[in-house]
């Protein structure tokens, strides 16, 4: 069973950031709240614009992603929690 | 009897998630809250562009959709209660 | 003496739903309150689009359709309560 | 002395709409609230549209229409009373 | 000194209705509240449309205008004060 | 060191207007409040179309210029205190 | 590891502006708040245009930058905090 995001939506699975790693990338948060950051897992055909045209999405499955605090919404897939969110909610990719 | 939605919606039909599945996909909600996915069973011609041409939408009867909470309006259809939606509304198709 | 609504707007006759009937389509609603169906009884020649065109409405006189709860205003036409609504208040045409 | 409105605006002069009359168009509202019908005394040469032509309006001088309760403002014309709206709140044009 | 209003703003010099005469137009309002009539005494060079190009305005120099109550910003020149409007905000223009 | 404001956005030196001067232009405000007239000092580029085009501002270094109270932001270049507004902001460009 | 910001956002590195030197640009804020100007350290590739296109972005890595107070989010980024703003929140561009 899989998950096939809707034109501009993706599917995150959230990343528990390494918060005591000097060189990683760490959300500021406040304690207990869930980590801005996630792997993106399932990606949608693309924005479809004005015209009619889609325009494939910045983001592949796989990436790893910042998005902002209130993006999406939560659903569970296969009894996991994953965030569904639009490319506009994602910030910026992280590159190794 | 049958219901034709207009331009960009669906009609869906809610499906009580199995909770208990472990692989299931299951929408966390407070108790006695409705489900958020379904199975569209009827679709609209498509998404009206600014320029006058129609978009087909990019679900099919048939599909089962997860759904934002408070997406659309609740209507009864031959004395069964379904969702009338926007595609906009709908965050992902659930493949088998 | 008639009345022409003007461009995407419809003029709707409501209908009483047949709330006891098993098969029929019922909205369902607080004690008093007006259905939310009703029939077509005059269209407006189109959506004006951006470009100036006019793209023809979806709905015909004669359909029966369902609307918003809060969809329109209302107007009295030859002493009968009618509603005009724009056909992006109209949810679905209900089909036989 | 007359009154030329821009572009999509109407003037429109309020016609007390005759209630007892079974036949008749009649607005509902309270007791000394103005009425929401009017004849057209003045339009505008047109709605601008974004790449800059003209659409004529769809109503002209001599029409009698229907309005939203809230639609336009106020102005006297020659000693009396006027309203001036956007062709936009006129919600049908009642012919005979 | 003159003064140049951008795109599609007009200046316009207010202007005391005559409250009196049983011809003219007069805008009802509440005792000591400004007139909302006025002289166009600056144009800009027109409404910047989407594509770039330039619409010129539908008033000029001299003509006598309707406008909102709420319309524009006041400033004085040459020890006058003036209203800086959008076009958009003049409801008509009256005309001998 | 210079400062080059983004597209659409200018710099502006306020200027404290001649409010003694009879034919001076004078904005109307209670005391201690700031001018809301200045001198531009730095234009953008221009204003981005939707099409990706660049209009050029029509406002140039040296223009007198009045603006809306609450136009843009202030920051200081070389310890002088400026503002940066959008074109959109500009009411008239005073000339002499 | 590295931080790519998605089209038409920026990643910018704070600086403390010298606000005791006269010929230096200090932007008034009051004690402990944080400076409203940054060295951009990653820029997206451009702004998505309406009709697919891409328009690149108008500021550069090293470019010095002003921008307003509440423009983009937080983010820590190989242990140091840094801003994800999009290029329209960025006021202008600081030059030597």
């Amino acid at each position: 069973m899989s998950i096939r995001p809707l034109h501009d939506r993706v599917i995150i699975k959230r990343i528990e950031a390494e918060r005591t790693t000097a060189s990683g990338i760490v959300i500021p948060d406040s304690a207990g709240e869930k980590p801005d950051q996630g792997e993106v897992i399932a990606v949608g055909k693309g924005k479809i614009l004005e015209n009619g045209s889609v325009r494939p999405l910045d983001v592949k499955v796989g990436d790893r992603v910042l998005f902002g605090k209130y993006a999406g919404q939560s659903v569970k897939v296969n009894g996991e929690e994953v965030l569904v969110a639009r490319e506009e909610d994602i910030l910026a990719v992280i590159e190794k």
